[in-house]
C-alpha cells in the first residue's frame, strides 16, 4: 500500500553539533594510521593551522547537498566562532536548504529505494535518501521572488542579494540557526557564483518574467568575482577549506589569478584542504589535485591535503577537530563584507 | 635535467572526428552485452530517438575538461548537423578551451606526473595530463576584457555575451572549428550559468575593476535562466544529453520547474541521457540518478539512461552512433536564439 | 503483475566479436586526445608491443563478471590467436560462467531494478543487470562434483583440475566457444588461485562431504603458485595484461618475487597493462598503481599503463586493437602447460 | 638528495584502539543525518544487533591493506571480546601484515609520492602511503617455509595451517597483539581461501620447490570451504560483517548455498554489513549490493547495509560503536575451530 505524504515526511534530519563531540583523540589516533584516516588527520591539522595563523583569512567552499544531509549546524558554528571569513557555495545550499529551513521548513529522512513516480504525485522531492516537501520549496521560491521585487532594480552580486536575505531573516526568520543569518550577523560574505542555478533562480525568473519591459533586478556574477578578489586583497594570506568541488572550488582558487590580472598580485593560497569523493582521472576540476592547482599558480604545494571520503563522514571530524583546538578564540572577526563594497 | 617550455608544449591535442568512425556495429554489439556497454548502447539509441522525434528539442549539457581533451570537434559536429538545439556549459569549456583555440592557441599532451612547481615557473598550466600555455591563456582573458569594453554597458545574459564572442570570431577567429562560432552561425544558444567562473571572469573583473565608478557591463545569470525557460517554451518536447554533471545538469533539468513557476507548465524532459563518472551515494547532484530527478518532476522515467564512464571513452561512441544513424538529416534547424530575446 | 521465469530469461547475452570490428582507427584517434582515451590508446599499444616482442610471454589476469557480461568470446579469441600464454582468473569466470555456458546454458539480459525476493523465489540469480537460472547453475556444480569423483584422489593444482575440465569438454561440451576448451587445445594453462571460491567449490565440497573418511581429491593452491612460477622461468620476458584486480593481479605480479625466493631470479614483468575502475586511494591492491608494484620489484616502470574504465567498454577496444595489428601471427605457440608439470 | 633507508623507515604505523574512544554519541548523531553517515549508523546498529542476538554467529570478512594501515588492533579486540566467531580474510592481511608484525617487524608511514625506483633499490616496498622493509618481509616468507617443513606432509586447510602459525606464535611471537595469536587462543578459525596469494605462498612454494619429488605439504582450498560450511551448520543464525569485498565476501556469502548443496539447508545470513568503496555499476562482486546477494539466496534483505567509505574512516566508528554497546559481554565463546575438524 502506498504510504501517505504525512507518513513519508515524518522523520526529520537533525543537524550534527560539532561542539558536542571532542573528536580530537580519535583524529589524532588516525594521524598514526594510513590512507584516508591519515589524510583526514593532516587536513584537520592544516585547517587548524589556518586558524592559528592570524594573518590568514579562511575561505570556505561548499558543494553537494550538505545542509539537507545534516551538516548545516557545522557551518553555522564555523561562522559564529570566526572559523571562516568568506563562503563560496552552490545556490542550492544557501537558498533551497539553508534559507528554506530558516523559513521554518525541514528536510526528512527518506529512502533511496522509494518509488519516484509516487513521490512526484505526492509533491515530494528526493535527494538520495532525503525527502523535501515540494510545496514548501515553492513557498521558498516565492519568498525570493517577493524579496527581489522589494529591492532596487539594479545589478546585484549574489553576495549583496544574500546579504539582503540575511537582513530579511533577521526580521522574519523562524530559526536563528541559519548560515545566511549567522553570516549576515558576522559580516561574512557568501558568494554563489551560479546563483540562478537554485531556488533563487526560480524566484528571480519569476521576478523578471512578471516585470518584462520594466526595470528589473539582475544578478551580476562578474561582480561576485570582483568582490571575492577584493576580499583576497584585504588579506595578507589565505587558506581554502573546500567541501566538494564544482564551481565554488574553481572560483575561489581563481581569485589569486584575478588579483594578478587587475595588477594587484597576491600570494598563492597558503593552505588548501579539500574533502571530496571525486578523483583526478577524468580530468574534471572537482577531483583535480591541489598540486595541479599549483601549476596554475593558485595554491602553494607545501600545505595542501585532499581527503577522499563523503562529507557527512569527514566534515564532522575535520571541523570538530579544529573547533575543539580553539585557535579561533584568538582570531579577529574580519567582517570581509566591508571589503566587498 | 628540466625540460624547456618548448619541449613540454610540442605534442598537440587533436580532436576526434566522429564522422570518420562509423561505430554503429560496435555499439550495437554492446547492446547485447551487460553493464556499461549495454547502458551505453541504450544511451546512444535514446539520443538517436531524440533526434528522430521531430517535435523534440535537444539540450546538450557539458561539464568537465572535454574540449582540452580532444572532444571539441564532436560538439562542433553536433551543432553543425542539427543534433543539438541549445547548449548549457561550464564557462571553462566555452571560453578557456573553445574560444581560446579559436584565437589560434592549442592544448598540448603532457603528463600527470610532471613537477607542478617547474610547470608554474615555466608558465604552463596543467589539466591532469594536458598542458596549456599560461601566457596564451592570459591573452584569451585580455581579449574578453577588450570585447567587454566595446559593448554597451548593461546586463547581459551569458548567452548574449557568448553570442557577441561568436560574432567577433566570425570576423577575427583563426579557425572555423569552434563551438562558439558554429553555434553563432546555427542560431544555437549557449548558456554558461556560472559565466564568471572561467577566463571570461578574469576579463570581466578586469573590465569592472578598470571601470570603477563608471557604467559597466554585467552578466545577469537570472536572465540566463529566463532565456533557457523561453527556449523550452518554444519546444513541444525536450531531451537532455548530458556529459558530466555540475551546474549545467541542474540548470537544464530545472527549466521544467521554472516554466511551471511562471505559469507556463510544460511536459517533463521526455528523454534524458547522462555520461558520468559520479555516483549517487554522496547525494550530490552530479551523480544523482535521473530517476531521482523524476521525483522533482523534471525528467520522465521511461526514456532515461546513465552511463558510467569517462567522457573521452563514451562520448565518441554515443555521439558517433547517433551521427551515423543520420536522423539529423530530417530535423529542422530550430535557431532557438530567436526565442531568447 | 509478477513476470514468469520464462519471461525473465528470454534475452540472451551475446558475446562481442573483436574480429568483426577493426577499432584501430578509433583507438589511434584516442591517442591524440587526453585522459582515459589516451591511456587506453597507450594500453593498447603496450599490449600490441608485448605480442610483437617474441621473447615475451603474456599472462592474462581476469577478475570481475566479464564472461556473463559478453566478453567470453574476446578471451576465446585471444587464446586461439596466440595472444596469451597463461591465464590467471577468478573461479567464477572459469567455472560458473565459461564452463557453465559450455554445458549449453546461457546468461540473460535482466535489470538492476528487479525485485530480488521475486527472483529468489523463481530460482533466478542476478549479477547487476544479468540473470542466471539457479537450477542450471546447480547442474554446473553437480557436473564438477561428478568430474571430481572420477579423478584420482590426490592434490591437484587448479590448473590441473581445469585441464581435466577442458578434456571433459572436448568430449562432452555443447559449444566450441569456451575459454576452458580453447585453452586446453592450445596448451594455455589457466590458474584460479582461489578455486574453491566459485561453483567448483560447491562441487568439491560435495565431493569431500560425501567422501568423509575416505581418500579425497584436494586442490593445492600452493602448487598453483609453484606452477605459475615455473611458467615464468620458461620465459625470457613477461608481460601482464590485467582486466580488473583482486587475487589474479596480485598472484601474477608476485611470481617474479617467488622466482627469486626459490633462487631462480628473473627480470621484472617488462610490460604491464591494467583495465580497472578501482583507484589507489583506499590502499587496496586492486587499485594500486603499477608504479607502486615497481617498488616491490614486480613490474618495470617504463612500459606500464592503467586505464580507468569499466571492462565492457575498454576490453573490446584494447584487445580489438591488438588483434587487428596481427602481431600474433608471428608469435610462437608456447604451450606453457608443459612447463607446469 | 635521496633519503636513506633509515630515514624512510622511521615513523611507525600505530594501531587504533577502539576501546579508547567511545564513539557512540557521534555515531548516534550520524543516524539523524543522511547519506553515508546515516548508512554508517545503521551498519553499526546492525553489527550491534548481531552481537545482541545470542543465536547468531558472526563471520568477519577482511580484504584490503587494513592491518598495515593501523586497523590490526581493532580486529584483535573484536576477537578478544567475542565480537567475531570466524574470520575469512585475504592472505596478505593474515601473513604479510599480522604474522609479520608478530615477528617483531613494523609498518612505516611513508608517502604516495615517493620514487618507486629508489624504494626498490633500498628494498622498501610501498602500499600507497605506507612503507615495508622488504628484507623483513623475506624473513617472514622464510619463517613460513620453515614452519611448513616441520609439519606433516599432507593437505591442510588454510585454517589448519594458520592454526599452526598461531601455535607457533604462542611460543615464539614477539607481541601478544596479533590476530593470528588471539584467534588461536579464542578458538576463532581464520580462513584464507586464496592462501598462496601472499607471503605464505612464497614460503610454501619454497617448501614444495625444495621438496620436489618428495612428499609435500599442500593447502587444500576446497577443504576451507567445507570447514566454513561446517561452521555455519554449527550455528542457528549467522551474520556477516564485511570490510572490503573480493574473495572473502564471496566465499562467506556462498556458504549458505554450499550447506544446501550437501543436503543440509540453513537459513540465509540473517544480517549483513559491508564497508566498501566499490560500487555496483561494473558488475563485480566487490561492489555488488547485498540485495543482489539476496536473489542468490545468500543474504536476507531485511537487515543488510552497505557503507560507502574507506575502511580507516569507517571501521573505527562501526566497530567502536558495537564495542562500547557491550552486548558482547553476554555472548558465548563459540570456539568454532572445533566445528571445523
Amino acid at each position: 500500500m502506498t504510504p501517505t505524504k504525512t507518513e513519508l515526511l515524518r522523520d526529520t534530519i537533525e543537524h550534527l553539533d560539532i561542539k558536542a563531540h571532542d573528536v580530537r583523540p580519535l583524529v589524532r589516533a588516525m594521524g598514526h594510521m594510513a590512507f584516508q584516516a591519515r589524510n583526514l588527520h593532516r587536513a584537520a591539522t592544516l585547517y587548524d593551522a589556518m586558524l592559528e595563523d592570524t594573518e590568514c583569512g579562511v575561505i570556505l567552499c561548499l558543494a553537494g547537498s550538505l545542509f539537507s544531509a545534516g551538516l548545516k549546524q557545522v557551518v553555522v558554528d564555523l561562522v559564529r566562532h570566526r572559523m571562516v571569513d568568506a563562503i563560496v557555495s552552490t545556490g542550492a545550499l544557501i537558498v533551497d536548504q539553508d534559507f528554506f529551513e530558516a523559513l521554518g521548513f525541514r528536510h526528512y529522512r527518506g529512502s533511496p529505494h522509494a518509488d519516484d513516480n509516487t513521490l512526484r504525485e505526492l509533491h515530494i522531492d528526493r535527494i538520495y535518501d532525503t525527502f523535501i516537501d515540494e510545496d514548501e520549496l515553492r513557498e521558498c521560491d516565492a519568498t525570493i521572488a517577493r524579496l527581489a521585487s522589494e529591492l532596487e532594480t539594479r545589478p546585484y552580486s549574489s553576495r549583496e542579494f544574500i546579504g539582503e536575505m540575511g537582513a530579511w531573516l533577521a526580521r522574519h526568520g523562524k530559526t536563528r540557526d541559519s548560515v545566511v543569518l549567522a553570516a549576515h550577523e558576522a559580516g561574512v560574505p557568501i558568494f554563489c557564483p551560479a546563483f540562478s542555478d537554485c531556488s533563487a533562480g526560480f524566484g528571480l525568473v519569476h521576478h523578471q518574467w512578471t516585470r518584462a519591459g520594466r526595470p528589473q533586478l539582475s544578478i551580476d556574477s562578474a561582480r561576485d568575482f570582483l568582490e571575492l578578489t577584493r576580499c583576497r586583497l584585504a588579506l595578507r594570506d589565505s587558506g581554502l577549506f573546500m567541501v566538494g568541488g564544482g564551481v565554488p572550488k574553481n572560483f575561489a582558487q581563481d581569485v589569486v589569478v584575478a588579483a594578478d590580472f587587475v595588477g594587484q598580485p597576491v600570494a598563492m593560497h597558503k593552505y588548501a584542504v579539500q574533502l571530496t569523493v571525486a578523483d583526478e582521472r577524468d580530468g574534471a576540476l572537482s577531483g583535480s589535485t591541489l598540486r595541479e592547482a599549483s601549476s596554475w599558480g593558485k595554491v602553494a604545494t607545501t600545505a595542501e591535503q585532499m581527503v577522499y571520503g563523503e562529507a557527512t563522514l569527514t566534515l564532522p571530524l575535520v571541523a570538530g577537530y579544529a573547533f575543539h583546538q580553539r585557535h579561533w578564540e584568538a582570531r579577529p572577526e574580519r567582517r570581509l563584507v566591508a571589503a566587498c563594497q
